[in-house]
């Protein structure tokens, strides 16, 4: 297997602490998404949506989209378990780590791509000729405030995110919280749970990935 | 089990026709989201994200956001199988279902939020206070026209969206056809491909859903 990557984006990083909680040592080839290199037709024959990261089997066929290739990782190396150990928590697992990318990492991304001038054309990830739209910015930092107050609520009725342990659903909301740390909207100060939640994500060494 | 749907809008629709494909009949309760019943508290307190649909089980617990309580219901009522027969498939099912969702369902909402009066202060789907952006409904339309010549150049690769036969994908896809269709961004005429696709699908009793 093969992880095609990029360091610095946070959304590869779902992929990689995924796979480093798995156990799972594979290796990496950098795509160059700053430079444009996941919108050029080599990695479009990869992935046609230009998104990264894209997983390749050893049979050579590919899986785009974090989820899919961790359900995909999941069925074939079992233990730790961070999909759901039955169905109603594996629903959970799935409800809020998608609540983590549609309310969390789709905000931070509407603030970090539309005021970034490396992505004044690029103002939706694995597109070309996307305008930045200067008024995202704003509405992007509505949204992460939304997400943090509804984060911040979750995680007063729940140790973790959907569950009472770590799963999938925390990698992507910690790596939401990262980038948009980055992004200079860290946790706010009143949140404690966030703030408690994320120092235990924080101290696991997938973290590092 | 109990559905929180609303009969206009394509998100809730994804879960009726799957509903429907797996022969299940179960009560709807309609929650009037023109008319923002889903912001106030009384849905909040069901679905903290304010979307619609929200599944209620028999024993009151709640799954939210569509591919999730696709899952549940799959594990529930396994056949017909519409999430995949092994686990490369399962993953191309969740690759292909995100791409209609992110590309395509995204797309066709921004262009259909941020031009009717109606949501000029719900720019997004959940949100109060959320300012439509006239900008988005022109980049919508291109996202839109991206969306349709990648889908048309997968249905040139593969019968339908995922693999060689119906899926949660094709549902999910079609939601979208049906919802830009209604937007005055129906299938271009060229797309012979996606045309034909999109008439076995309707072809299927569940389209009625």
């Amino acid at each position: 297997m093969k992880l095609y990557d990029c360091q610095f984006a946070p959304n590869p990083r779902r992929a990689r602490v995924f796979l480093k909680e798995k156990g799972l040592d594979i290796p990496f080839q950098e795509i160059d998404i700053m430079g444009g290199e996941n919108l050029k037709d080599d990695y479009l024959k990869i992935n046609s949506t230009g998104l990264v990261p894209a997983l390749e089997l050893d049979d050579g066929n590919i899986i785009c989209e974090v989820p899919a290739m961790c359900r995909y990782l999941e069925a074939q190396h079992p233990e730790p378990n961070l999909l759901g150990k039955d169905a109603y928590e594996t629903a959970l697992v799935e409800q809020w780590e998608r609540f983590a990318e549609m309310n969390g990492m789709q905000a931070v991304g509407e603030v970090f791509r539309n005021q970034l001038p490396a992505f004044a054309s690029r103002g939706l990830p694995g597109m070309s000729d996307i305008g930045a739209v200067p008024a995202l910015v704003e509405r992007g930092k509505n949204r992460v405030a939304a997400f943090y107050s509804k984060l911040e609520q979750r995680l007063t009725e729940s140790e973790y995110l959907a569950s009472d342990r770590y799963t999938l659903a925390d990698i992507t909301a910690m790596c939401v919280v990262d980038f948009a740390t980055f992004a200079e909207m860290g946790i706010p100060e009143a949140n404690t749970k966030t703030q408690k939640w994320h120092a235990a994500c924080q101290a696991r060494p997938s973290a590092q990935a």
